[in-house]
């Protein structure tokens, strides 16, 4: 398949080495595209998984957006979350109804960017789809090199519109044979393991990770945030529930108990290899995407999901609070909060038809005023 | 004077062995009077301040509380806040109307002793008088030692019924020159710098004090876990001035930066004195006062003020419910919460009314109620 391969983080990399090792024609985009010079030079991505090395080429490294995604099969989206309503402001001109936009993650971007196109004027594709987690455990560790000690086991994926999920599904397993289905892309987002576990580890360490260089999924993991990042879990599961989405819920708990790790997002060893990995040792601060994406975006999803069917969140709103202190702007409401996103007058029954129908919807209007 | 000291930890010991020294004839108690044995061995407490140590002789130390409270001039209650209502139902038999209470410090605990002496049917004192804060910043260093690196420079004191308050500070001042007066209880309670700077401390910290033992006021003191004292102090602040308390309020920045340190609570060069200790190396616990205490009892009061005058208190709230997941039970309400005390019903001025008039109040039956 022809790939365009959106943003050039650690995801971003990850991806487009990956799927350029698989066969793909693959065109890595990103604005600034002066930073992709290594790359282009290199003549491609050397990609380590399992120790081993190996170097994929790929088809373009660009910084024209229209290059990178016209005639792309799939445009894969590896931008923070918060890059989403800009990137789409950019894509609707290009876009055209065959092809996949794909978040990875989405974080409920898949409505988000759909709505923003819609706003702007742009052009819609066949369908946005987004997973509810990373595909890899990545970090960049040279201008062209990126190493991924950890690949998603289960990715649970969602379609919006949801009606056409059964297409975009057998196109995306392609590229990702552990794609697995989710009724739409609200259901997706809400197995999001980011905002469960970063905001509680970042939170319960602040004193440390000012002081330098810190992991916070080693040192970092204690009884302590253990306990947070399982009281947060267990809010988002049962707003889950109340919304009627079943299981798997793929609980965090199936990351910390090796017995249940078949059953997670990671699979077996996956704790073990990324902290053996030392690759997360890092300079945290307030602007890593722990916080402006999975604390200010993740959580404020979180909150009005458990709000939507009148589910206790006190761990969430904790943290929304707390954050907000030390960012100094109030989080909750904000971000990716569903009444904030257009959704605040619909009834759950209309939120549901609103996702399956997606713009055909007559709800859309609505939505995105 | 006579001087009755209830309790035997930090507090208890510096308060009793200052006082002795100062002159005064002090009878320590504990509930648990064989922990006291070494004190009655040693014939009295070591006090190391100003890096000298002197031997303080004690007119008793007993674990019957008649015998230390009969015919004492000023019964001092050094417990935790948690203790307060318990001390009280033992108290109650004991009092004369001649005798001052002194919490060091109350967390609004004069009214709370009062109510629950009234409650069970026991006898009141003169007054109940609090400081807002620890007239010392102490530590036990041996089973009869205590050092006191840092002692109050202002101590704000409320006495209740606030109507006593000129004749009962009188008294105090003779304990303690450094006695500020306030409005009243609630006035003082609002002083409070423990649950201000503990809870953020301890919570920004988790991780680290998880791992072992640390020092919060050392290692812990960072920048973010500054701007959330600062948060939740400004938040204090508010609620003050929203409630009709006038400066000084003893804004925590009094502590951090030394140019201010003559108008807070604990004068010049205390952080310093106070860090180069090295008394606050613990292995802390959430069973730790920094949270059964500051977190539990004293953020539930500052939350109820600010509600009570319709502040933002979103730094104080987020820490409640933080603190509340990881002990599994709800804290924001319960505690020293004003509506939980019996406040609740009353309109701001009542209150007021009530904490100056006291037992004498024609409110008094509705708040015990």
């Amino acid at each position: 398949m022809k790939i365009a391969v959106l943003g050039g983080g650690n995801g971003g990399h990850a991806v487009a080495a990956e799927l350029a090792l698989g066969g793909h024609a693959v065109r890595l985009w990103r604005r600034d595209a002066a930073s992709l010079e290594p790359v282009r030079k290199a003549g491609g991505i050397t990609l380590v998984a399992e120790g081993k090395p190996a170097k994929a080429a790929l088809a373009a490294v660009t910084g024209d957006l229209a290059e990178a995604v016209t005639g792309a099969d799939v445009i894969v989206v590896a931008t923070p979350a918060t890059a989403h309503e800009d990137v789409a402001r950019s894509l609707g001109s290009h876009l055209t109804e065959r092809q996949v936009v794909l978040l990875t993650p989405g974080t409920f971007g898949a409505y988000v960017m759909a709505r923003e196109i819609a706003r702007t004027g742009g052009r819609m594709p066949l369908a946005f789809a987004e997973t509810g987690t990373l595909p890899y455990l990545a970090r960049l560790t040279g201008p062209s090199e990126v190493k991924v000690p950890v690949r998603a086991a289960n990715l649970p994926t969602g379609v919006f519109p949801a009606a056409r999920t059964k297409d975009v599904l057998s196109t995306l397993r392609q590229l990702y044979p552990v794609v697995r289905p989710c009724a739409d892309v609200l259901d997706t987002a809400l197995t999001n393991a980011g905002p469960v576990i970063h905001p509680p580890l970042v939170l319960l360490n602040a004193g440390a990770i000012d002081r330098g260089r810190f992991d916070i999924h080693v040192a970092g993991t204690t009884a302590s945030t253990q306990r947070l990042v399982e009281a947060v879990d267990a809010e988002r599961v049962a707003s889950r529930s109340g919304l009627g989405y079943p299981a798997p819920h793929y609980e965090l708990a199936t990351y910390y108990d090796e017995r249940r790790a078949a059953e997670g997002l990671y699979g077996a060893g996956a704790r073990a290899r990324l902290e053996a990995s030392g690759l997360w040792n890092e300079t945290l601060t307030f602007e890593h995407r722990y916080v402006t994406e999975d604390a200010a975006l993740g959580l404020s999803l979180l909150e009005s999901a458990a709000r939507t069917v009148s589910i206790d969140s006190p761990a969430i709103s904790g943290l929304l609070l707390l954050f907000g202190a030390l960012l100094g702007r109030r989080l909750s409401g904000q971000g990716r909060d569903l009444a904030h996103l257009g959704l605040g007058d619909l009834v759950l029954r209309e939120v549901r038809e609103l996702l399956h129908d997606g713009w055909h919807s007559h709800l859309w209007r609505r939505a995105i005023k």
